[in-house]
């Protein structure tokens, strides 16, 4: 597929690892062309403001990407109103091949009314914002509704990635990217989900709220 | 553990992916104090010149941190002969508590002379040239020798994170950490070693050469 353009919308406040999980395994891509989005081109400050992404293109450089990714981070909760975005994200689901979100990045998939009466995901902790918004929720990690392909929170990102490079590519050259970056999991503990961490640990982070989203 | 100083070294042709997996785990330690550093502070350009990340600090401004990480990416196949850049390093682990490398962010250490008979890991397609440089080469994920962590390839820096916010932390720390990134991992292909991998993709990325680490 030369010539594939995919877009990532970035913005201030973001996480890190939303956007470069699937960063990392989609510009390995044949004929991937990749290009950072930004309402204000430049950089754009994590939710720590440590470090950053660069965007070196505007919403109007980039108007009908093949794939759009979504990283969620706090920034989200602001943009999930901001009409310039809004409209840009309904624009480009109009023409796109894949149309995708991780983490909350849902929110502002929700927040253009694309997750109505759909199946979708989002960070554990926001389930209930993408709920509000119409979206049937689902706790899978990787969930597939149409063109819409949303992932769970953060690290989620790169599973979700693998997905599409096998759609977008076939199997083999996914599973190429996979070996490139060698994506052979082995967490040391098996607390990654809400259902298998410890109840105190989930716990804790219900009481501390939703900014670990 | 208040004001733990945790160092990344940045820099050009550097794999996003690399360093923004232990990122997303490191910053979350409690007390933890993320610094991104570089030769020459700024935007460092990630391998595909696409994106990349900014770091705030010189090496001057970060002499001492109490952990170091070096991701790898194409720029460290120069850096590991350059002079300011290694006696940096060698100058900060020999006060650091933890001093950690993902992929070829290893190749530093080796050219720094600190794997010398020690045993570690590289990205596969690397092992070689830490070997050339006196490494007793394993291909374990996560390789531990006294206080140096090294990493595999790419993805495996979020293992190595994990492993190293426990002992930083305490398990319980970082089962907390890993629930926030949701890190529950479900790859869709189970190709991500070389010892699993199908024998056709593992051929091809050896011909395509060594840039893929």
């Amino acid at each position: 597929m030369p010539g594939m353009d995919i877009a990532f919308l970035i913005f201030d406040q973001l996480t890190m690892l939303d956007a470069v999980g699937p960063y990392e395994v989609l510009h390995r891509v044949p004929g991937a062309d990749v290009k950072l989005v930004a309402a204000e081109p430049g950089l754009k400050r994590d939710e720590k403001g440590i470090t950053g992404l660069v965007a070196d293109h505007s919403l109007d450089d980039v108007s009908e990407p093949d794939v759009l990714v979504i990283p969620g981070g706090w920034g989200t909760r602001a943009l999930m109103k901001d009409p310039e975005i809004l409209d840009w994200v309904r624009s480009v689901h109009s023409t796109s091949t894949w149309t995708t979100s991780v983490c909350t990045g849902a929110l502002l998939l929700a927040g253009a009314g694309l997750l109505e009466g759909r199946r979708a995901t989002t960070h554990w902790l926001a389930l209930d914002v993408i709920a509000e918004h119409g979206a049937i929720v689902t706790e899978e990690r990787v969930v597939r509704d149409g063109k819409i392909i949303t992932a769970a929170g953060v690290s989620s990102g790169i599973d979700m990635a693998l997905t599409l490079a096998a759609e977008l590519a076939g199997q083999r050259a996914a599973e190429a990217i996979q070996l490139q970056i060698e994506y052979d999991p082995q967490p040391p503990f098996d607390a990654g989900s809400r259902a298998k961490a410890p109840a105190e640990v989930v716990d804790a982070l219900i009481a501390a709220g939703v900014k670990n989203s």
